[in-house]
């Protein structure tokens, strides 16, 4: 029977054979996650996620879930990109704009001097001369701060400036961006990789 | 001047002064990219996407745009999930789905018999018993169909239990899930990472 026939049957869901393989899929209430109260006070990877002048309230959104995924600091929201409480945040996030702790920072770059001078290394999200394969970061970059800019003009020149390197995702194909939440998606998971397995 | 204010003033985009720091962002003719004839015959890295029963056509173009970026193979398009040309689709696409391959086929259990007759390895990305770490993957485990499933459900039965294994992306906050095209995008740009560096 064909994925279609079968969802138009009414085989689907909680009506599944689950019996067919040996892979059940885990309950909600199996998977161990922590309520806010937990994740408040669970010790963060010691990453922060600045996104600076997003325009999309969606990929905000996506963002704070990705980041209560990936057990980050904090996310530091910047330049013109708005904040929660928002409908169109809260459509993407699902709950995650309460769980992650966030900050706004209109003007980011007091901020971005202060945390360098605390040992933070700040990284941008962009492709630049200069710029280095996403991977390659160690365990003595961290805490470490990525930055991820506009969705159409990237990261603007008066941040860049401030960054200590800049992380490139290598892209293969026709494309010259990836969408903002995806690549900040993959840069996250894999800066939570490096510090739990140190290479 | 704060990042508001100074997009307020007219100087953002080339306006910008890059001579602020070293990390001069590159034009889009700069990049390399592949136009979409030289990516038809481009070698691909050994990687199948299926997207079985997505709902969101806006995440199908999300995940059609990672595929271009991680240069893979093929998108193979199942169940109910719609197909190109879909406005939604090609809202998020920005183009990737003319330049990626793909097919369709509303019952993915033969074909995905007929991969694993070819030594194709088949993975679901879900969470259930028996899940591994999604870098836990070999280079004898290319070539590779990574499959994902409706964003509420996941992947059906039917089809996990056609899967030879299934990649799980750890998870340390409060949320249950990622959105599906964040989490194939940190999946795909690992495996390309696994493909092209060997571990």
């Amino acid at each position: 029977m064909s994925g279609l026939s079968k969802k138009i049957s009414g085989l689907s869901g909680n009506l599944e054979r689950s019996d067919m393989t040996a892979f059940r899929k885990l309950h909600g209430s199996e998977m161990n996650r922590l309520c806010i109260g937990q994740h408040e006070t669970n010790r963060k990877h010691p990453v922060f996620l600045m996104l600076h002048n997003i325009r999309s309230m969606w990929n905000v959104g996506s963002m704070f879930r990705t980041a209560d995924a990936a057990g980050i600091e904090k996310i530091i929201i910047s330049g013109y990109t708005a904040t929660p409480p928002r409908k169109e945040i809260d459509k993407t996030a699902l709950g995650a704009q309460n769980s992650v702790q966030w900050e706004h920072h209109p003007d980011p770059i007091p901020l971005l001097e202060a945390m360098k001078k605390q040992g933070v290394a700040v990284f941008g999200l962009e492709i630049t001369e200069g710029s280095r394969h996403y991977t390659e970061v160690g365990s003595g970059d961290f805490p470490l701060c990525l930055i991820v800019g506009n969705e159409v003009d990237g990261i603007e020149y008066e941040v860049l400036s401030r960054c200590d390197g800049i992380l490139e995702i290598p892209q293969y194909g026709t494309k010259h961006s990836l969408n903002v939440a995806v690549a900040a998606g993959i840069a996250l998971f894999e800066l939570v990789r490096i510090v739990r397995c140190g290479t």
